[in-house]
């Protein structure tokens, strides 16, 4: 019933392949991550906690385990954790085989950007950080690489050439909206840079919410064929409605990370993002922060037509709704239907509350000194005139 | 660190005993609860899932594993499951237990409304089926028994009175709201119902937000006051926002139960929650649908300091957002601070969505043709009367 | 075709008498009326404005021209303008009634609350300044008597028991909601006062939406009918949308008075409103703060029916929306129907708004030091503690 | 006190010309304009309401009255009402040049899109039809005239060309958004095409809010200086917030015409609207529907300094909310200051509404068979179609 070979034989295939969520926010809400630092050394405190959420993930209908590695580089831990970013990439890489090889899916292993590109570390630093994680995806044998939640696409490129020396399969998936990258760079231009860097897959992931990263995909789709070059693409966006966002992305709402709860996209959200991402032709559909298990499913379910299955937890879950037909109250019955759900637009319950936020946007990006990474965690003292900005903005 | 004695001891002693959170919702978006008929049977076919959850609940400060057999009577099950009660109920002892064990957490075996009551059996028939339940919570030794989520009082009288002959303590708890029970009892007099029935702890769970909760069980501690009885509170309300509740609570909101999403508390809204509860005296302060392990992590940080330790989980998480003073954008590290997220309107990024909902109101109770359950699922010839008169009310 | 007759006659032979709108607000924003002193000296200083917004009332279908005399006694003149009382009162009264004979309407003459009263003068000095407007309105022959926009049941007796004296019929206005009057007195117990002590139609006007004042007349009603006594009913609520109002009313709202715009309610609120009030009884209809011509207009359309004809002004409105039929754009003219207009949910275009306020309440009501009457605008030096207060509580 | 000379004299010496605000919609709503045909045939039925109408804006501030000669074409007028279009705009004359030497106004006559040029008639067809209100307007002697409200660059040049042959100063403003008019002209484009056509005067009135009008006179102004050319730039904008429109504006929102009160612009949105369109060298600035007299003084108080004087309306009206030093309640008066009015977002008290609507889009433009002007009102086997359509699309 599942798909079979790797991700580039089954995307020249035709077929649809399912990413996962988003680790850290869903294991933050779980307590296994500390939002701020965002790393992922659960993997060795706590694995039967990831290995759990790669299960729900696998079975809502994922062919793809990411190993647990977000900001895993050695640069971003050695300030952060008591563990080594070896020890971490190693323990998420066989806990993302262990469940891959409990249904049919691939292992990726994963980087993204680093402290050292925003505090403007040289090509050769950059790429050696990148290098130290690709030793652990090699002798843990991932089935393929991804570079992704890249705000630069040149640190990107860097990525890719590091990742290509594995002879895996490599998508490269930047974090940013139809305005470019954040020296402006457009997408299209991006994603051209990317597949001469050596990239198979190329999209977008995190940062804005499912539609915008759709039809930032396809500006780098068009971008790709302008210039003659050929691709697949890729698409993991948040699960949250960003429609206030600038160029930085949910960074910059204030609701950012901590009140994000009224935008979390519904399960029928979910099926028009899966719909919309199939139909301008993007075949590996998954998703980023706030994607809980049942978002997979949802993006799963949309597509069993043209998948042929419908995932393992759709044993749990009636078609739009479908389920309600037993509940006690008949008016709730009456909610079994496609075309309630899809209509629906659903109160927030907060009537003192707006609909959009105005983003902070202090408009810094590589190099500035606000960005450098810091030994320790920020002072009171060079709080104060952060708190005081902030305020000023509000 | 933790407490110890039975609850009552506890609660006699003053200490406050936190509850654990909704896992028929939580494990519905994890895939392994169907959203209908809304049974436990995971407790036997998926064990590592409701482990795990437990698990989550109990690093997030719960002080209480409740046995995962929510609907897990035979009147319910025989239409709806491959398992029987009995052995649902045996597995979900075992693994409260399990993870009890693991920190100081109690077990507390629960009971809640049949469909034989609502479809006007007898009291010995509806008994009956209580005192099933209860056998295996005998069998299991339980540390204390719950009879929750009860519309009618006398029902709820009824099943305090089974679980008293256990000789347990017995907490009772309504899913009613200000205006009390469906039969229109006041919550003040519910309250001293249950009490006399034989109730050590009332108050209420489920059905609305928790400061509708709140409000309610302050209408029945004075009721129990008034009638100079005397008695222990509890509260386990929604984590969703529900102003535009009436009195079935969120049942009949048009979002029920799979666009809630907007309407998901913050754990900044779960600190006001915890104060608000602690303030008029209520000492068992949970959640029902809708609370994820954050949101119980959030009440129990709140309540750190009278409770003289943080939760385990809080190695994940710093007060009031500090975790943030390690985040790579300053504007996020300004957002470290106790006012920032106290006073923050979140918007919805929904801008074509209203912020109240109006909900569904068909005025039926218990005995209506309309809640007599249905072996079957509900026809589309059944159904199609019902659409036609949910659209008209909306 | 239209009606005959004192109010008295009118109402006891079953018509419906259509009051008018809002002068002050309405001349507020025509540049004839100043906000904060709000008093009517434009009656005298600018005719022409005055003239013709009573006749944009007539011609939208109002039954009564009520003078221009709103805080129009000398207590509250003495401070604010350079008018005396009489003179105002006088041109005011000669206004309404050139108008009035334009077609076939009534003039009554208006007196509201004191600032003598919120400062605990006297009961006969609060009479004394109720006689003197009265005596104007004696000399220029007005139709009937209005005492309306009262906090305080007590005064509205002393201004009723004074309006008495002249033979002429009196209608009796609160600008209080379902929670009773500032002292807390019922609605019903308003309601008996008023009747006992000699008016002939009771009912509120001001300070809350419509359906809150309907629902707080019928609260009156039911007193009324419980007592064994007898009346007749008017309401004159404001147009704007208050459902976060506290028992002070849209005072106490943040948006008073310079932000209410989108509160505003449409013409098609205005026919439910009619609607509403006619089917519990109310046979004088009006408006206050915020009611134009147009929304009157559309309380006389649609008790049409029930008073046999249209307004005058209804030649330049089409029965909901009928107008639309020859409107250039074909998806406008599909707008020319009831139940478009009756089901559109209107949005406000302001994606950062919220759609509730939360009131100030600062809970001060007569004899309160800060609500004693002034010589003086406050100060800056006064005004400072004001803004700390207002600061902490948004 | 006030500026003299004409309109080119007071713009070339730099002075700011306020303009007036919106006839048409005020005129519906005070019953005197029937909303569909809109047609002004009140200036000679109604003097006295128009009349008053012209007085309130000139006491607000306003320097220009424009002649109340909207839609007042005879092949619009022919199917419409029972005046010709000559009897019509040469009383709308008097009436604006009566009002306008009471101040310092000036007299302009105006004209704008024909239902002609949408049916496609012949250049010389619709010019004949523009020149035949343009003998009227030299015949009155107006100061200046306004080619207003196009939705076609093509239709506003051919009006242009036929104004400048009376010699007098043109001004012309389309009624476009940021994407240009509806067969796709940018607006830079736009702008220059009018200029060379002859205008003295180039912007954008009706159809937008403040600011997007601003900001696309803005993009104007670019386009005429990249082309090397000169001219003075004017904006009348709606009084509506607009944020969900597309480039037909806001005759596609589903609130035209009959429920906007919810986006209506505070007097304080009108302050920013002012100072945005002063700083990016606007002179020429004014309001369109929905633009009632304190609007315009809004805009002539927030220029004051510049304009060395304020309107004769502010005798009414305290700086910032000033008035409310002498309200009754304190804490009214803590309002009376600019960072509290500056700062406020108001609510809309409608709880269950959207903050952004979804426009209709059908697409349609010159020469559709939709738009061809019809003889008789739409039968309702027209509509029906129509009905259908529209009910799709929400």
């Amino acid at each position: 019933m599942a798909p079979a070979g790797n991700i580039l034989q089954r995307l020249d295939a035709g077929e649809i392949v399912i990413g996962d969520g988003g680790f850290v926010f869903a294991l933050e809400k779980r307590g296994y991550v500390k939002a701020g630092p965002w790393t992922p050394e659960a993997a060795a405190e706590h694995p039967e906690a990831v290995r759990q959420l790669h299960r729900e993930f696998l079975r809502a209908g994922s062919n793809v385990m990411q190993t647990f590695t977000f900001y895993a580089s050695d640069d971003k831990l050695e300030n952060r954790g008591k563990y080594l970013g070896a020890q971490i990439n190693e323990a998420a890489c066989d806990l993302a085989r262990e469940v891959a090889n409990e249904g049919d899916a691939m292992v990726a292993g994963g980087v993204s950007q680093t402290p050292s590109y925003l505090s403007c570390k040289s090509e050769d630093e950059v790429k050696g950080i990148f290098k130290k994680q690709l030793d652990v995806f090699v002798k843990k044998n991932v089935d393929f690489l991804i570079a992704e939640y890249f705000e630069h696409v040149e640190e990107a490129e860097w990525a890719v050439q590091v990742l290509k020396t594995s002879g895996k399969p490599v998508c490269a998936s930047l974090c940013i909206g139809p305005d470019g990258d954040l020296n402006g760079v457009s997408p299209g231009d991006c994603a051209v840079r990317l597949v001469k860097a050596g990239a198979n897959v190329v999209g977008i992931n995190c940062h804005f919410d499912p539609m915008t990263c759709v039809k930032t995909v396809k500006m780098m789709k068009a971008g790709v064929e302008r210039a003659g070059l050929k691709a697949h693409y890729m698409v993991q966006p948040l699960a949250y409605h960003t429609p206030d966002c600038n160029c930085q992305g949910f960074i910059d709402l204030p609701e950012f990370p901590f009140a994000l709860e009224p935008r979390i996209l519904t399960r029928w959200d979910m099926h028009k993002y899966a719909r919309e991402a199939f139909s301008v032709g993007i075949r590996f559909i998954g998703g980023c922060c706030g994607f809980e298990p049942y978002h997979i499913r949802a993006v799963a379910e949309e597509l069993a037509t043209e998948r042929g299955y419908l995932p393992a937890a759709s044993e749990k879950h009636g078609n739009w709704g479908a389920g309600l037909e037993m509940h006690t109250k008949p008016w709730v019955r009456a909610r079994a239907r496609r075309d309630y759900w899809e209509n629906l637009k659903p109160a927030s319950g907060r009537p003192t509350c707006p609909s959009m936020s105005t983003p902070d946007s202090w408009g810094v990006t590589k190099g500035h000194a606000d960005l450098m990474q810091h030994k320790e965690a920020t002072s009171q003292d060079e709080l104060k005139p952060l708190f005081e900005k902030s305020k000023a903005s509000h």
